[in-house]
């Protein structure tokens, strides 16, 4: 993050982040603020990296006996009452629809009509309604398990919103399931949680620590909330998925009952998962710089764009030819499931198209003119590289090396991502360091993610959250166990926790 | 339709049509009325369907040009203000979004809180909030055209519901395109309607008439609605896609405006296109039979289920690796686009395994027992023939073959649909002879499609719908100019239209 001359967006990271994140969603095309109070329009550009991530990751669900269906959109009110815990968690955010159709006053003005003698809530999860569908699936022990998905939108009312982050209305898929004990309920919770870890790592291109959520940031009504954190630029964290083991907390709330194989009836033991598009505000935000946004290959709307060299009253037709057949030539290539997915841009714009094409974030760009063509070469960019970095390449060797490039790519952007977050990750020991470090709000250390102990004590967690807006993002699972004090109130603790500021 | 001594789905079609078919949806488990009102869940099997309608149809969207995006949910009371016509046509069943929290009130009893300053609608279709976009983005005739897509819910508020057909939430797809001409836009809407016939026809077995809607069944605010019309085992007409040129009255509604090529300023020619879960009941009710549910093989769930004969006490292991090698070889082998997918159905529940999968309609079946892999065959049935119908089949002949056996039942399926919309579609000049028809509601011509002369009045299209419930459903694009005298009014007409009972 160094300074430099000149960068296509302004303000750059270090100048005001929060900014520049903005920018870059901007400047990609990826997504705009709505005039609709707190939701976002996914343009295509940034549609089609949520379509890449739900396509390869519903493949990996249904590996694992996963099936889709779908829930209805709207919950009765009653239905929130039946799981106190939960109810407190998201009752204070909704949308709640009270009328049924739309009238024309005294002025000709439309007002609501047909009021509804229950109010629906639309659904900010769907643990409740798809906890009444199971309790009327379930008899037996050989109903069980019970393993469903849903990709949906749901609503959250929010005050404060940002693209991707936070907005009103969300686009995620959440897995629920239904188990006969309670070993194989954890087993699929903490399943779920690898599943995400490994996606994200390996598609996303973003490292990842898993752990589970202290009590107090548990997901409402749930006996573990399982979790990957991820580091963004800014150093803070941020939460790419979640899965909790429910216990059976909603099985109760819902009534999902079975017998079991000695004829005794039982609750069922549920979980549920889910990740959502604020994986991609994530994947802005970890790999993109101040040229634009920066997309993995393996979900990047398209891979490769072409950039003709055209002349103005030439005929151009071999280059627009030669275009056209390196593009059938490489999309001939299989990545990740599909094929390698070229653009041809030969829009009369100047300098400003291969701008436009490094601020998208695509991985490859190939300019060819007729001096490439007379040598069968291309000359090609790595969007993981410098913009001033162009090489001229042999291009059958191109075309041939090609999935191999995009995955050099990826590879560098992950290790690239993982060395920042090795470079930020402190284990502090002493109060006043760890108070310093967050309190030093400039520079290279606005944020970290450090591993001390805690004492266990929600006293201790507010405290630090009140005095430094910095929480308890896990309780790494591969933290080992090892004698220590308390960072804040210094009693015995055996484990050391990750403290971060959030998103 | 012959009498059967027995069936698996009681009614029969001829006994009770409508419970007929919410049995064969119980039956084959494909989905279940939720106590959400007027909202349906759609379990495994019914969403795989539509799982497969949505990706081998979007694959063909893409094809010519479309991307996808996503637009919020909500639409506020306002935007819905901005189109005369489209309002009222909407206003009368949406769901209104008043509220943004719940409280609990004196009682402990959850109400509505945080009253909106302006109402939100649920979308019942986009128009309006996708206009407020394409306003934003089109300022020269270089921005278009725009071709979009989204794969969504939607609500329209219904008081009487059956499910597939008509729920008050569904999940559909909307293409929304803007284009600089109107004989672009034009192309579009017809472009985006054959697709559609092709598609309905190659991948559901639907045969469909193409035509377009007469003035008084237009979508609310189109100046042309084409639709493609199927016919239902009870001879009803189910509309299963339409596609509306909607002028420039969207355009002005929305303010989307251009410069064109001479730098005059202009509104935008815009289209809507649309087709939804309508499609799976449709696909229902064509295929299915008095046994359960009959999938097409190319939006089946699964193609082939394996029927493992074990013997209890004995040593099975050998049949069910047989079984297992036999769904890996099967799996080798591509289908439309995805792998020929089998299930294995080791359940020990006697001869009620069997008819589950007749009930769920899956294209194949399987026998494996001793006997079969001593000889190297399979003893199988196709859910086109008759369920007594089993043959014996050399393995490997059945493996080399599958995918033609799958292809063999989707066509035999499409020609049985269309010999049977053949033998109920009469040409009729008389209006005696029309009215007898639909007037005998009892035994084979309960219904039918009938290609009669209109003269072009609403008040003749209004009087046949008062007298009979029939209505125009379109004027077949491929309806020869001919003179003849209006079917009600014995006025001249120089076009037959296709009348029907409708969905």
């Amino acid at each position: 993050m160094g300074a430099k001359n000149k960068t296509a967006i302004t303000p750059t990271r270090e100048e005001d982040y929060a900014q520049w994140y903005q920018e870059i969603i901007k400047a990609s095309d990826m997504a705009e603020n709505s005039p609709v109070r707190g939701c976002m329009v996914m343009k295509p550009w940034g549609y089609a990296i949520w379509e890449n991530i739900m396509n390869q990751m519903d493949a990996q669900f249904k590996k694992t006996g996963v099936k889709n269906a779908y829930f209805p959109l709207f919950i009765p009110l009653s239905y929130l009452e039946k799981e106190a815990e939960h109810v407190d968690g998201f009752a204070k955010e909704c949308a709640v629809v009270t009328h049924h159709k739309l009238e024309k006053d005294a002025n000709g003005k439309l007002v609501p009509a047909g009021e509804l003698a229950e109010p629906l809530i639309v659904r900010p999860t769907s643990e409740t309604i798809i906890g009444e569908s199971m309790s009327r699936w379930t008899t037996s022990y050989r109903d069980l398990p019970i393993l469903l998905n849903q990709w949906a939108n749901v609503v959250r009312w929010e005050m404060r919103t940002r693209m991707f982050l936070r907005t009103s209305e969300f686009l995620w898929q959440e897995g629920h399931t239904a188990h006969a004990t309670k070993k194989e309920a954890v087993q699929r919770t903490l399943q779920m949680l690898d599943l995400y870890a490994d996606f994200v790592e390996e598609r996303l291109a973003m490292p990842v620590i898993k752990g589970r959520k202290t009590v107090s940031e548990r997901f409402p009504g749930a006996d573990d909330t399982t979790c990957i954190e991820a580091m963004m630029q800014d150093r803070r964290a941020l939460q790419a998925g979640t899965s909790h083991f429910l216990g059976q907390n909603f099985a109760r709330g819902s009534d999902i009952r079975f017998q079991n194989e000695d004829g005794q009836e039982q609750y069922a033991w549920t979980t549920s998962w889910g990740t959502s598009t604020r994986m991609i505000g994530g994947m802005i935000m970890v790999h993109s710089d101040d040229d634009g946004l920066v997309v993995p290959p393996r979900i990047a709307p398209a891979h490769v764009v072409i950039l003709p060299i055209l002349k103005k009253g030439e005929d151009n037709t071999k280059v627009q030819e030669s275009a056209k057949a390196l593009k059938a030539a490489l999309a001939d290539k299989n990545f990740y499931g599909r094929p390698v997915e070229v653009e041809i841009d030969d829009r009369d714009i100047g300098g400003a198209r291969g701008w436009d094409w490094v601020k998208k974030g695509i991985p490859v760009r190939v300019e060819l003119g007729p001096r490439d063509i007379a040598n069968n070469t291309v000359f090609m960019a790595r969007r993981d590289k410098d913009t001033s970095h162009k090489e001229s390449m042999d291009r059958d060797l191109f075309i041939a090396g090609i999935t191999d490039i995009l995955d050099s790519i990826q590879q560098t952007l992950f290790d690239r991502a993982l060395a920042f977050q090795k470079a930020n990750t402190f284990y502090i020991d002493a109060r006043q360091e760890f108070y310093d470090l967050y309190e030093n709000t400039g520079g290279a250390r606005n944020g970290a993610f450090v591993f001390s102990h805690w004492c266990g004590s929600r006293a201790c967690e507010e405290q630090i959250k009140k005095d430094l807006s910095v929480t308890i993002r896990c309780i790494p699972f591969d933290s080992p166990k090892e004698h220590g004090q308390c960072i804040c109130c210094e009693k015995a603790s055996e484990q050391r926790v990750l403290f971060a500021k959030a998103y």
